[in-house]
């Protein structure tokens, strides 16, 4: 039945027969007769709970990694503990180029000038009556998992170290077309220069036709208002695009007929090509997925056993359309189970489910949205960009299983 | 355009000529010239963010509200806070019938056994290893709005102290048809008692055939693991049904041929009618909605303004159909825009465009389900239940709008 240890998608029944073959050490475990005491805590009264909820303090060692890349603080989803689609606000990824600004809500201001019919300020107490929008929608870093597209050999780290720099939220919050549309467009209008409140005055210009469609500005982030560490009080949001143009701690839109070639968007987030073009304003991030379990310093404990295969995909310009999953290093594929609900431009989860029979195994993931795109294999992606470029990096990620259960990064 | 002060529907084009209409004082503020001085925080370095966010402390009011209830406490979500339907798992509401008790996740077990061939149990740690599922659900307890059911007057409250026992979250765990199916169910198995490990083994009998279809051990809440408040490390969740079903620190499943009447089943979750018959194990919760803005003890402070109406509706039966709202005490209805996507037994966001002319008005919102079941006036449902009787609480809740712009609990 899994005389391969092959992808070979289970049915529930055979799923179930996978699960009794193990027997007790595979599956539950044949209970012993019920013991005359019960578990402890159900010997005394329960304690207090918080106004504010927090997690256990079993599981503080969830939580975001922190390196230093480029001169900042990279802060990383771990997701490789996240089940689900939703990204705990705690824990959603951060990249701070110039630290989180303290800013009172009461006087904080955004305001709307440039090449409109009459500038407009917002204070809080303003935006939060306009008509309001809520969407799932993953952010993604451009640089997300750059150490994979620069390091020469495939790095031992977990997922969220590779590729944390992404993660998944609803996302609530004025549809800035309400805003630009009050303000009135000139007709030489164009672009618009978004500039944060943090102390290096992050700017980046964008398309006003792709705002008008899309652009929010954000003061909700899973049914709560903004985190210090996503911009609160009120960000920049832009569906698919990569992270750093989701202004965050917005203050300024500036509507212009051309982009502003601002230090943010000439330097670090332009990329070259191996041909020696140039990738300029290139905000889609393309579609990308990860094996979430098992994945990089995990560790199966079991030869012989049953393991989900269970990760995310997402897209920036749609939906996923498929993800097909290899458990032998690209030489079969299987399409994966799309868990529903699939949105656009947000996580989807995917599951597949393996019988590992404590062989040295390769597992990789490979999404195509939509639109027909599809993740290139490391060596494709590579040969598009140049040797030093790093952004947008969405080549299959490939996990190797030893045959001691432990799970290593592995390029393929 | 809005010569009644009437809920009539607005297109974008005459929202935006609403907000136009108010001018400087109802829409975004004509800006003055540019200031020469920065916002202060960009005249300083960020400060440093930490490996598991919090929110700004500027929010710290937002909490969950506390009150003793029938001898136990009861921590209700702030819906008048919440924008989208995904509800911070530090804000899910929770009641506490035996405290919160401190579990060992090395330790706990889940004891599966009964009319099953072969009793199991599960650790954490084989649990993990099970396909996985992720559902965004709301969850209601039995008891919610029950001051509206009692009071003979209309308590001053906010939307939260009111109704806050529901929350919705993305639930992540192991489909109970597995655990159940690897057991083996004897023939004579058709309900499932349910304990959890708390100081008062707080239990219930649950039917069989609804378990095998939907029941779940959720073992994650918004891509974390369970907080301590909502059953940490396992709890059983089923979609639709009373909270208190949803057993927290699951520790024991006990498959029987009839219900245990266990005394959180006999006594408080019990409904008497009106007629004197009794509803008996009615676990659905049934079809209800809330306007969250405006609502109680809110202010609007601008006369002659636009002011979106918005809310969340849910039913225990299946997907939101429509919500039909009121700005003058329900003699006239209009029928709010859905917000996708409208999610199976999930809170499903509503709004309504409006306009305040500095009247008093009432505002109601009437929610029905993929099933046509609608929500009753309040008069309705006292009718049908005893004078006693509070839980299942799902009539109409509307709100009376001051000429001062002051908002209002109110009886329709």
């Amino acid at each position: 039945m899994f005389s391969n240890g092959g992808p070979k998608q289970l049915g529930r029944r055979e799923f179930l027969g996978a699960l009794a073959v193990g027997g007790a050490s595979a599956a539950g475990q044949a209970a012993p007769p019920l013991a005359t005491s019960l578990p402890e805590p159900m010997a005394r009264p329960g304690g207090a709970d918080l106004a504010y909820g927090l997690p256990a303090p079993e599981e503080a060692h969830v939580e975001r990694a922190l390196s230093m890349t480029a001169g900042f603080p990279v802060w990383r989803t771990p997701l490789q503990r996240q089940r689900g689609v939703i990204t705990p606000s705690g824990l959603h990824f951060a990249v701070h180029h110039n630290g989180v600004p303290e800013i009172d809500p009461r006087r904080h201001v955004l305001l709307l000038h440039g090449l409109v019919n009459q500038p407009l300020r917002f204070d809080l107490e303003r935006l939060l009556r306009y008509p309001m929008v809520s969407r799932v929608h993953f952010l993604e870093c451009a640089g997300n998992s750059a150490a994979n597209a620069l390091s020469p050999t495939a790095l031992d780290q977990t997922l969220g170290e590779i590729a944390g720099e992404v993660s998944c939220s609803e996302w609530t919050g004025v549809p800035l077309s309400y805003l630009l549309r009050e303000a009135g467009l000139k007709d030489t209008a164009q672009w618009v220069v978004a500039e944060g409140a943090d102390g290096g005055s992050h700017s980046r210009s964008l398309p006003l036709k792709a705002l008008l469609e899309d652009g929010m500005v954000a003061l909700f982030q899973n049914g709560e208002r903004l985190r210090p560490s996503q911009g609160y009080p009120m960000r920049l949001f832009m569906p698919g695009w990569e992270g750093n143009v989701n202004i965050k701690w917005l203050h300024r839109l500036e509507v212009t007929d051309a982009p502003a070639y601002t230090k943010d968007e000439s330097g670090l987030y332009t990329q070259v090509l191996a041909d020696g073009g140039i990738e300029r304003f290139a905000f889609h991030m393309e579609v990308k997925s990860v094996i979430t379990h098992p994945s990089g310093q995990q560790r199966l404990h079991e030869p012989h056993g049953f393991y989900e295969i269970s990760g995310l995909a997402w897209s920036g310009r749609g939906r996923i359309a498929r993800v097909d999953v290899s458990v032998d290093g690209g030489r079969s594929w299987t399409p994966a189970q799309l868990h529903a609900p699939v949105l656009d431009r947000a996580f989807t989860r995917f599951t597949l489910p393996w019988q590992w029979r404590g062989h040295r195994a390769e597992l990789m993931s490979r999404a195509t949205d939509e639109q027909g795109r599809t993740q290139p294999l490391r060596s494709e992606w590579k040969r598009r960009y140049a040797m030093h470029s790093f952004n947008h990096y969405n080549a299959v990620q490939a996990w190797r299983v030893q045959v001691d259960g432990r799970v290593e990064n592995l390029y393929a």
